[in-house]
């Protein structure tokens, strides 16, 4: 299969209108009137932000999930996505075919279409590296550095499940036994969020009306929210015993108080935090409920910073975040 | 250096308003009104589309030249780009200093700046990809798609330069002995040409006044121009005997005629192919040699292919492109 047969048996069918059947050399999209692009990109490797043995379905869902996670924090409305995939020597046509159908799946949970990308061999890991395109009304995008004294910090959904669940995926590959910890909580449910992220795209309205400052949280929350608020010249009090947790997070706290550290320094949540001034809280958080999207007040932007642990006691962690290089 | 650090000191400083200085998650552009929006990626790594041992400068203008010159060809004006970059575990900061820069100079010479990206590292080989945006009047891209037959034929520069410029620092990196046929030529012009695409930018407004197809040639020439003619419904009849060379391409062939397959199948031109109706080719003409690009007629469309060698006589070639899968 040489590369156009490639391109047209797996991704051609992914492709949009703009996509052009991906037989052009670029993609033509009319881009909507009155709006700003918002762009991410963000790149996987494997055995480094997935496992090589991980389900293709999944390599690909997280690929595009990651990059939509970032349009979501921004308030942007994904319009397409461009795909460069460099295959390992000993890729098989079964991973193509549970890739792209992934990848075809998340899409179009999100309402997108491929627009183009790139196809090559590497001598080393499976790379992908995906570029999001998404629209906001002029000068509505939500930035990092909007937040001010006084503003709730707010988290979306749960938590640290995907950290536990990457320690969980870890030991699963390597055919060790469960952890302690882990012996009387759905491990499965924790595997899954670190499979397969679910950016909160549903938020984009609440975001645009009340949020002044969000990212989303992808390598630690600590860290994260430290990164929001230092954009925004502020800091962050931030009150744990309120943290999000999951049913088998909550279990696995419960059995390993120590994994504190990892739930909210881990990474690869894929939640959103942002920042809302307290007079837009109400509404934020019925515009939330309306979207079907859990929102958690954790804290609030103040001049200094304070974590407060579960049992009230300040807390510091030995790292805040996760670094990919 | 962490994630954070390496971005603000190598490519921040390579960012334009729309990037916010990298700080944020996402670009920010406010695309050009009434126009539509043309996208491309480009992946390239190390060991296949370049040697780990080219210089850094060269490896960045390649990987954001190979994106510019689909611009090009789709008579887009560039507005920015995206970058992903796997490091491997050798990387230095000498490299990202010689990269950053080289990739500085090439974004600037082309008018553009960096929008975002993403660094990670990577147990492979260097791999980059790059998505380049540029812009349109509405409708005006010019597709693959759009030739007939009795449309002339053109190419831009010269071509078949890159090819025996690769097979030249092959050579050199390996340590050994200059062919024969490189003996009395100017092997140096050759592998800059292999090093260092210069996609035909200034040839914009000549391809929107008066080109109904167009492509760039990466991947060879004999293959492109079927790829594009096929893309139209017709094929190509070219005449080789017009086929623009380098003077060290011209020295080359003169030395070793079976270089002939290697120039036209070789790939790494960057060069831009293109369908002109006859009655614009005056126009055409006169618009490149305003642009400072040199074009030349090389062949028509028409209903059968038929491929001349420089001798007159029906050529076949075993191969016609390179591909990178």
């Amino acid at each position: 299969m040489n590369e156009s047969e490639l391109i047209a048996r797996y991704f051609a069918p992914l492709a949009g209108p703009a996509g052009l059947g991906l037989i052009d050399d670029a993609a033509c999209l009319i881009p909507p009137p009155g709006c700003d692009l918002v762009l991410t990109a963000d790149a996987l490797v494997a055995g480094r932000h997935f496992f090589a043995e991980d389900p293709p379905d999944a390599i690909a869902a997280k690929t595009l999930g990651v990059n939509l996670s970032d349009l979501a924090a921004k308030g942007a409305e994904p319009l397409g996505y461009l795909l460069s995939l460099a295959l390992p020597p000993d890729w098989t046509e079964r991973f193509l075919d549970e890739f792209s159908r992934g990848l075809g799946e998340a899409a179009a949970a999100a309402g997108v279409a491929l627009l183009g990308g790139d196809t090559v061999a590497t001598s080393g890991p499976l790379t992908l590296s995906i570029t999001a395109l998404g629209a906001v009304p002029h000068g509505a995008m939500i930035r990092r550095s909007g937040a001010r004294a006084g503003d709730l910090i707010y988290v979306t959904g749960t938590i640290g499940d995907a950290a536990l669940g990457l320690s969980l995926r870890r030991r699963e590959i390597a055919g060790g036994a469960l952890p302690a910890w882990a012996k009387t909580l759905d491990a499965a449910e924790l595997i899954d969020r670190y499979l397969r992220p679910r950016p909160r795209l549903a938020l984009t309205p609440a975001l645009r009306a009340c949020a002044r400052a969000a990212m989303d949280v992808s390598d630690g929350l600590i860290g994260d929210v430290r990164a929001l608020m230092r954009a925004s010249g502020v800091a962050a009090q931030l009150d744990l015993a309120r943290l999000p947790l999951s049913a088998p997070a909550r279990a696995a706290l419960a059995a390993d108080p120590a994994l504190l550290e990892s739930v909210v320094t881990g990474g690869d949540d894929y939640e959103i935090v942002c920042a809302v001034a307290p007079e837009r809280a109400a509404l934020f958080e019925q515009l939330a409920d309306a979207a079907g999207v859990a929102v958690t007040r954790i804290g609030a932007a103040a001049a200094q910073e304070s974590v407060l642990g579960p049992d009230g006691a300040a807390r510091r962690f030995a790292r805040d975040r996760f670094s990919h290089v």
